[in-house]
C-alpha cells in the first residue's frame, strides 16, 4: 500500500486535479493563440543572436541585470510602451514577471489582505476574481457599456463604499480590449476614471495584456500614461501577442510599489532565455508580426461572429469586439451556461461559462465567453454548430435546431 | 507630490528592496556558475532544433503537454534519473516547475500550515528556512556529520517530538552535495533514514538540486529510488548543472501529492522555451557538459580551499566538499560572521553569514559559506585575501595579517 499523505496535507487545499486528457476538439477557452501565427523562424533567429552574444551571462541569476529583469528587455518594453501606449517610463520602473499572472499575484500580494475590498469590472477575467477570493478579499463589479466602465455607476459605487466606511484597495480594469467584452475605453473616459480615483484617493490597477491586439488604429494612451498616472500600477504581457507558452509579463509602477514587490518575488528570477529571446524579437520584427496577427485574429473573430449568428440566430446577443481573442455572448435567461459548459464539455466543446467571468455570478449565468484565436475557422464553424445543438437539446434554445437553419 | 501608496499596502510586508547596484567585485554568494562553462553553442543548436520542430505548439499554454510540463522534458528527466539517480519513475510522476524554488514553494503549499513543525538539517539552505518561517512553521535542525544527517540524533529528535505530541510534516534533506557542507549521504544511511521515517510514519522531502555536481564516481541512489521511496517527495533542478538563469526545476512525487499541487500552480505553466531547449539539450550533450563542468568546479574548489588555508591558516576549519559550488567554513567563536558580512560587503566581498544557513542561527554565527563557481581563480585568491584582512581588522582573526603570511 503506498504511503498515505492525507494526514500531512493542509486541510484547506482545493480539490485534486484530474489527469490531463488533452485539449478538447473544439477549444473555445483560454488564451491560446493561432499556431500558424507563431513567428517560429524569427524566434529561432532571436534565440541564436541573443544567446551567441550574451549566453555566458546565463551563469548568473538575473543575467547581471538584477532582480527587475533583463535590462535589454526592460528597455525594449519602455520603447514599446512609449511608442504604442503613449506612456513615458524608464527601465527602472519596469519589473519583468513570469507572465502577467505573476504580475497579478505580486500586485495582490502587496495590496490585498483578508477582508479587503477591490473594485473590478462586472465582466472580468476569471483568474483575477479567483485570486482575490483566495486572498479573502471581496469585490464589487462596476457596470460596463461599450466603452468600458460606466463612470456614473462607478462614482455611485465609490460613494456607497465611502458611506459604509470602506476604502477599496484599487480599481482593477482591463481598459483596452476588455476581458470578456472586447471593448476599448476611450481616452476621455480614462481621464474621468483618473479624476474619480483622485477624488476618492485610491489607486488603479491597469491590466493591458491584450492591448497589442486592438483591430484598428492606435491604442489609446494607457491610463498610466495620462497625467496622474502615478496612482496606476500597470501590467502587460507578451503571451497574447507572441505566444502564451512564453511566460513573460511585466509591471510598470512607482518605486514605492516595486520596492515592496521585489522581496516577494522569490523565484530566482523570470526565465532568462525567454527574456533574452523576447528582447531580441521585440527590437526586431515584433511590430510587423503583431500587425499580421491582428489580421488573422480579426478574420477568426468574424468567423466566430458569423457562426454564432448562423447557429444561434437572435437567441445570441453580442457586441463586435474591438480586438483580442474572445467573444462575449448573452443567451436567453433560460440558458444556464454552467450546465451548458458541462454538457458541451462532455461532447468536446469547451466554453467559459459566464458566471466564472462575472463579478455577479448569477447575473452572468446565461452568458458565455468563446475564444477564437486557437481553433481553425473550420473548427469554429463546426464547434459552434455542435454547441447550438447541445444548447437546444438542454434548454430548447436556439428554437430551431438539427438540420434546420437557425437564422430566426 | 507622487501618489502615496502607503495606506494601501499590506501591513506585514518585508522591508522594501534597495536598487540593484550590480554584483560585488568578489561574489562568493548565490548559485551563480562559471560563465565560461555555459554551453552557449549547444544551447543555440538546441533552441534552433526544438523551435523549428515544435515552435507552433507555443501557441497553446503548456505546449499540448498539459499542466505537468513539456512531455519530452519530463521523459528526459525520467531517463536522466533512471540512469544517474537509480530512480524508476514515469513522465506522469514528474511536475516541471519554474526552478526548484517553485518546487519548494509547492511542496510547502500542500504540506505546511501555521504552527507546523518540519525537520531540516542543522546546516541548511537559507531559502528553505525563510520559506518555512514565512508560512508560520517552526523547524528543528538535525545534526550533521561528514555523511549527512546523523541517524542517532535524528532518532532522538523524532522521539522527543513524539513525546511532545508533535508529528513533523516532513524531514527536509539535501543528501547529495549537502548545502552548505558539501557532504554526500551514503546509501546505507539513506536506507536508515527511510527506516526511521517509516517507523515514525512521516514523509521525506529530498532536495537533489546539486546532485549532478558530485566530483567523483556515481551518485548514490536517490532516497526516492530506494524501497519505500513512495514516502519521498523529490525535487531537482538544472540551474546548477547548466545555468541558474534558466528557471527549470522539477518535482517527482506520487499522484496523491502532485494532484494537490497542480491546482496551486497558477502561473500559466513554466516557460516553454526554456523547457524545450532543456529537453533537447538533455537528450544531447548534457552528460558530457556536466562531466566537464565538474572538473571546472573541482579546480575552483581547490583554489578556494587553498586560498582559505593560506589566508586564514588554522583559524579556518572546513571539510573538503564532495561536489557542488560552496565551502562551509568555521571560524573561531570570536568571529561574528553577520558583522563580517556587513564589513566585507562594504568593501566588495560578498559572503553568506553562517547564521542564515543554520537551523540554530546562534550556533552558525561564526561560520560562513563561500561560493566558488562564479568567480575566477584570481578573484578567489584576491577576495579571500581581502576577506582575511577585514576579518583581522574586525576580530583580530586570523592572528597574522597584512603583508605577513598567515600560514600559522
Amino acid at each position: 500500500m503506498p504511503f498515505d499523505y492525507t494526514p500531512f496535507l493542509r486541510a484547506d487545499l482545493p480539490a485534486p486535479a484530474a489527469r490531463f486528457g488533452g485539449f478538447p476538439k473544439y477549444n473555445f477557452v483560454g488564451g491560446h493563440n493561432d499556431a500558424d501565427a507563431v513567428p517560429v523562424a524569427d524566434l529561432v533567429a532571436a534565440a541564436a543572436a541573443a544567446l551567441s552574444r550574451e549566453g555566458r551571462t546565463l551563469a548568473t541569476y538575473g543575467l547581471n541585470s538584477g532582480p527587475q529583469g533583463y535590462l535589454a528587455l526592460r528597455e525594449g518594453i519602455v520603447r514599446h510602451l512609449g511608442s504604442k501606449a503613449g506612456m513615458a517610463c524608464a527601465a527602472d520602473d519596469v519589473l519583468v514577471t513570469s507572465g502577467s499572472l505573476q504580475a497579478l499575484d505580486l500586485i495582490n500580494a502587496v495590496f490585498i489582505q483578508p477582508g479587503d475590498t477591490a473594485i473590478i469590472e462586472e465582466g472580468c477575467y476569471g483568474g483575477a476574481m479567483t485570486r482575490l477570493k483566495k486572498l479573502g478579499a471581496s469585490y464589487v463589479g462596476a457596470p460596463l457599456d461599450g466603452d468600458g466602465i460606466r463612470m456614473d455607476t462607478l462614482s455611485n459605487i465609490l460613494d456607497d463604499l465611502k458611506a459604509r466606511g470602506t476604502t477599496p484597495k484599487f480599481v482593477y480594469t482591463i481598459p483596452t480590449v476588455q476581458n470578456p467584452t472586447g471593448s476599448v475605453m476611450p481616452v476621455e473616459r480614462r481621464v474621468e476614471l483618473l479624476r474619480l480615483a483622485e477624488a476618492h484617493g485610491i489607486p488603479i490597477v491597469e491590466d493591458d495584456c491584450y492591448a497589442d491586439l486592438i483591430w484598428e488604429g492606435e491604442r489609446p494612451t494607457a491610463i498610466k500614461g495620462l497625467p496622474g498616472g502615478d496612482r496606476v500600477v500597470y501590467c502587460g504581457s507578451f503571451s497574447k501577442s507572441i505566444a502564451p507558452a512564453l511566460r513573460v509579463g511585466y509591471i510598470v509602477a512607482e518605486w514605492s510599489v516595486l520596492s515592496r514587490m521585489l522581496p516577494l518575488k522569490t523565484d530566482g528570477g523570470t526565465g532568462a532565455l525567454e527574456q533574452m529571446v523576447l528582447a531580441e524579437y521585440l527590437a526586431g520584427t515584433f511590430d510587423s508580426h503583431v500587425a499580421e496577427l491582428r489580421g488573422t485574429l480579426k478574420t477568426k473573430c468574424a468567423a466566430m461572429m458569423e457562426a454564432v449568428n448562423r447557429e444561434f440566430g437572435s437567441a445570441a446577443e453580442f457586441s463586435a469586439p474591438k480586438g483580442g481573442i474572445f467573444l462575449w455572448v448573452t443567451l436567453p435567461d433560460a440558458v444556464d451556461t454552467a450546465r451548458l459548459f458541462k454538457a458541451a464539455g462532455a461532447e468536446g466543446v469547451a466554453i467559459n461559462p459566464g458566471g466564472e467571468w462575472s463579478a455577479d455570478a448569477a447575473a452572468g449565468a446565461h452568458k458565455l465567453r468563446l475564444c477564437f484565436a486557437h481553433p481553425t475557422v473550420e473548427a469554429i464553424h463546426e464547434g459552434v454548430a455542435r454547441l447550438a445543438e447541445i444548447c437546444h437539446r438542454e434548454f430548447g434554445v436556439p428554437v430551431r435546431s438539427g438540420n434546420v437553419g437557425r437564422d430566426g
